[in-house]
C-alpha cells in the first residue's frame, strides 16, 4: 500500500485537531516508508527548532519501523547499540513519532511531532495514526 | 504579517487544484518569510528528488524576495554575480518559486512547486499565490 | 518588532565592554527570530573556534526561544528528548546564549557568546540583553 | 599585521555609511587574512540571502588575496581555470569582495558586501577598505 496524500493529509488534520485540544502548537510531518516528506504542517506558534525535530521523529521511526522512543531501547546506556543515534544523520530517539501500519503488517509511512511535552506529541502522533488505521 | 496555517493550506489546496489541471504531479512548499517551511504536500506520483526541489524554489524566492527564475538573471552567463547560485547551500534559481508579497508591499513567505515542466511549475506556483493574493 | 542593527550593534558593545571586565576575548552573535546572523564580532585574541559556537548558541536560542542551557533540561542523561543536540544541524545546548524577549513576549532575536567559561559566557550574554530590555 | 576589532568595526562603519548615501540595504563582513569571520553587519532591510553571499565575498578575496570579480578571470569561459568557482566550498567571483592590504604589502583581511548592484556592493568594499588604508 502505497501513502496517498489525501491520507496524508487526513493524518495532518487529525494531529492538529488534537493538539488543538491540548493547546499545543505542533509541527506535523508525515513521511512514506522509504522516510521521504509527503506532507507537512507547522501549527501557528510552533517554535521553529521544532520542525527538524518533528521530521526527524517520523524520519527515525519509518527508518527502524518502530515507534521513535523504541530506538532508544537499543542506544541506551547499557543496551548494545552505542551511539546508534548517530546514524542516519542522527535518530531523534524519543516520544512524537510512530510508524503507520497497514492492516496486513505492512509499514505504509511514519508521523512526527514535536511542539509539546514528550507525552503530548506521542499522543498527537496518535490521532494523526488512528485517522488512518481505526 | 505572519502567514498562518489556514493561509498555507489554501495555497497547497489552490496549487494542487491547479496541478490535476495540468495533469502533473507537483511537490509543493510553503515557507514563512525568514525561508523556514510551513506546510507541504507531496502529490501521488510526485518523483522523489522534487520534493527537496520544490523547498529549494521556495527558499530562493524566500531569501532574495523575487521569483527563483528572476535569480537567474544575476547568475546567468553575461550577468556580473556568477555563481550566486552556489551559495545559501544552492540556490534553485529556475521556474516554480515565488515570493508572497502582501498588499502593503510587505514579504509573508513563498511558494515552490517542482514536478512538472517549468512553465507548469510556475502556473502552479502563481495559483497559490494568488489564493492568498487574489 | 523587527531587531535593528541598532539595537545589535548596542547589544555588541554592551556585551563586549562586560567581557573587557571579565577579561575574556569573546566573540559575540546577534540574531533575529528566525536565526539569521544580524550582526557578529570577534574580540581580539578570541579563539577561532569559538566564532560557530557563540553563532550556534544564539541559534540553539533562537530556535527554541529559551536559553541555550536549558535546552539541555530536555536531552541530558533521564530527560526525555534524547539527543535532540543532534537536529537542526547541531545544537549548542550550554551557557551563552539567551533569546531576546521583547516586553510583550515576543521573541525579537537571540544573542550567542563564546570565549570564556560558561558562566562567563552567560554574563556577557545577558549583558547583551539588558542593552535592549533594561 | 592582526586586523583588531577596533579596525573591523571602523570598516563596517564606513561601508554602512557609503551605503545609507547610496540607498543601499547591505550586508557587510569583514574577514581575517585567514577567512575567518571578524565582524559582519546586516543593515536594516537587507535581504536574508546575501548575508552568505558578503561573507562568500569576503572569503574568495581572503582566499585568493585578490578582489572577488578577479577570481573570476582564472574560471570564465575561455580561462583555463575550469569550475574554480566549485572550489572551498563554493565562491563568489563577482564584485563587492575586497582584500585589505597593509602598506607593506602584507594581506590583513577581506571584506564583501552584498546587498545592492555589484558594483554598488563594490564601492561600499572599497569604503570600508578606505577607512583602514587611507
Amino acid at each position: 500500500m502505497t501513502l496517498t496524500i489525501a491520507q496524508a493529509d487526513a493524518m495532518l488534520a487529525a494531529g492538529a485537531a488534537r493538539a488543538h485540544t491540548l493547546g499545543v502548537a505542533a509541527n506535523i510531518a508525515v513521511l512514506d516508508a522509504a522516510a521521504h516528506l509527503k506532507a507537512f504542517a507547522r501549527m501557528d506558534n510552533a517554535v521553529l527548532g521544532s520542525i527538524d525535530v518533528s521530521i526527524g521523529k517520523a524520519r527515525t521511526s519509518a527508518l527502524f519501523q518502530i515507534s521513535s522512543e523504541a530506538v532508544w531501547d537499543y542506544c541506551q546506556p547499557g543496551a548494545p547499540a552505542h551511539n546508534l543515534e548517530a546514524s542516519n544523520g542522527g535518530l531523534m530517539p524519543f516520544p512524537g513519532g510512530l510508524p503507520v501500519i497497514a492492516t496486513d503488517g505492512e509499514i505504509v509511512g511514519a508521523v512526527g511531532v514535536s511542539g509539546g511535552a514528550p507525552a503530548q506529541d506521542l499522543e498527537i502522533a496518535q490521532a494523526a495514526v488512528d485517522a488512518l488505521t481505526a
